[in-house]
């Protein structure tokens, strides 16, 4: 192959928010598949708000990605030469090959497209570890009750969009939260919840008030903060708070949580999770998700960037809440 | 009956710490049982942290007292008279008589002891309410691993102490956090706990890592607070904190939880509880206790101030923290 490897190296640990500066691109030969291996060409790149704890020098819930090594993150590609008789070229699959545009890896760490209908994105999205987010949080903690009311959180991104999706589909009250009218728009007009509250327009506790009426009994919580705070404010007896992110506090800085008297009062649970906690769940999840998506009871929207080079300065906007939907690079 | 009866009113809510001055004794006369009712000689009151939460205007997760109420508590008594075919005449019962000397309680809320070679004060210790808080907060939230790390706050108090010995029945290792040199010396030398951290001796965050060389399991809170800061620190991941009281906070200041982080990264659960949710399970708790206390397993001290007359005082000095085990006011 005369093609060259184009890929994305941690160059510098951010200090705050992330800067294109802390990446650095770099041209490789493109990598040889051992016995076992399978080389891929990445189509689609994944970005998504976990890849900030993987920047940082202390422990994580993962291996933080060190100093020069490839970027971590979720790709969709092409089989290019296999060396593993469960697959050959051609073959579209799912894996882990990161910010580069081909990379090599064991066959087991790859999953092939279950559903050749689905849009290819969707195996990144909503029908994939996005999704499979939303419907983790639910299974292990918040639970889905017809009738009780669902708070989700950065409700128009990846994950806050399936888990509104999942609510409805299950008979609850879906309320979402974003920021600005447009994001709020698309969350009640395009995916069905029954109400969003826009976080910039005023103080989200009257908000929530006013679209709760009935208090809150899960919370799906991708943010933390001040939101959470709020939250705590409206929540009914054993609420069940899904702990999935706090993007507002990648950084490092600390949010602490207030209202911890109504934790005790009403017998909240909170607790934070993992997707990759629970593989064993996960082709169950899939299958589910992947058939929402298909008869169209969830929906989705992306925001695509062009080229691998698009990356670092797209997963800034993502961390910056500049987003709509789930955050991809078109990687080739 | 000639006998009149003493009782103690909420006479004023209290802001910020509670004062003798907030209750009022009163002289009335002994109330007669109705039909199905049951007249009560109260022996003991129990003095617990949960009746701070009552004396507030606000919600709580029980009922607050009105002003002129007499005030809630639990107690043990004698029968002095009965309407209900199923108590007689000088059985002792465990109810919620609150703080006088005589009160009326239908038959359904009423407990006879239901072992006599038990001390009488024990049902409403270790083999009581506080004792099966304890019990609860682990059956319902913690879990009890053999070989895990349990660490227990206010661990020299009524619900602490059989927390911390619970534990180690079930073969953990105990850690309790106290006020004081004493107290330690209690929890180790007397309880068995594995260790004590001295909160008044040092930064917490520091003790509790010598204390705990494999980290944090279970935290069973009584506190929250800069305790449950510092407890975060140094979780194991899928840690459980039973989130049982808050004693600092019982004045209404808000307690912020930080370390958040903390609890995404292990996938902390935390979750409150409040021990009459799971009124189904009380039997059970209460024969596994009651054998642990008769068997020995389960030790306890008792601080006891004479009539009813010292209650107010008492329960300040619980809520100050100068309390060593189980509080009592022997009433008559």
């Amino acid at each position: 192959m005369s093609e060259k490897n184009l890929r994305i190296v941690l160059a510098a640990r951010p200090a705050g928010w992330v800067d294109p500066s802390n990446f650095r691109l770099e041209e490789t030969p493109v990598p040889v598949p051992g016995e076992g291996e399978v080389l891929v060409r990445v189509r689609w790149l994944s970005l998504d708000p976990y890849m900030r704890g993987r920047m940082n020098e202390g422990r994580s819930y993962a291996a933080r990605v060190e100093l020069g090594e490839v970027m971590v993150g979720g790709t969709l590609g092409e089989v290019v030469a296999s060396r593993h008789p469960g697959f050959a070229a051609g073959e579209l699959v799912v894996g882990h090959l990161g910010w580069q545009r081909f990379g090599v890896a064991p066959a087991k760490a790859l999953m092939k497209v279950p559903d050749p209908r689905l849009p290819e994105t969707a195996w990144l999205g909503a029908a994939g570890m996005p999704g499979v987010t939303s419907w983790m949080g639910f299974r292990e903690i918040g639970g889905l009750v017809a009738g009780q009311t669902v708070v989700v959180s950065s409700a128009s991104g990846a994950v806050g969009s399936v888990a509104g999706q999942l609510a409805k589909i299950a008979g609850c009250r879906a309320v979402g939260i974003a920021g600005g009218a447009a994001k709020c728009d698309y969350v009640t007009k395009e995916l069905g919840f029954d109400a969003c509250v826009d976080y910039k327009a005023g103080p989200v506790h009257e908000s929530l008030k006013a679209a709760c009426p009935g208090g809150i009994d899960v919370y799906f919580d991708n943010v933390a903060g001040e939101i959470l705070e709020a939250v705590l404010r409206r929540v009914n007896a054993r609420a069940r708070i899904a702990l999935c992110g706090l993007i507002s506090g990648y950084n490092g800085e600390d949010i602490p949580i207030r209202n911890v008297f109504s934790l005790l009062v009403n017998r909240v649970r909170l607790q934070g999770f993992i997707v990759s906690d629970r593989m064993d769940l996960w082709p169950e999840a899939i299958r589910e998700l992947a058939g929402h998506v298909g008869a169209g009871r969830i929906r989705y929207r992306e925001t695509i960037t062009e080229g691998l080079e698009s990356a670092p300065a797209s997963l800034v906007a993502l961390l910056k809440g500049e987003n709509f939907g789930k955050r991809l690079v078109r990687v080739s």
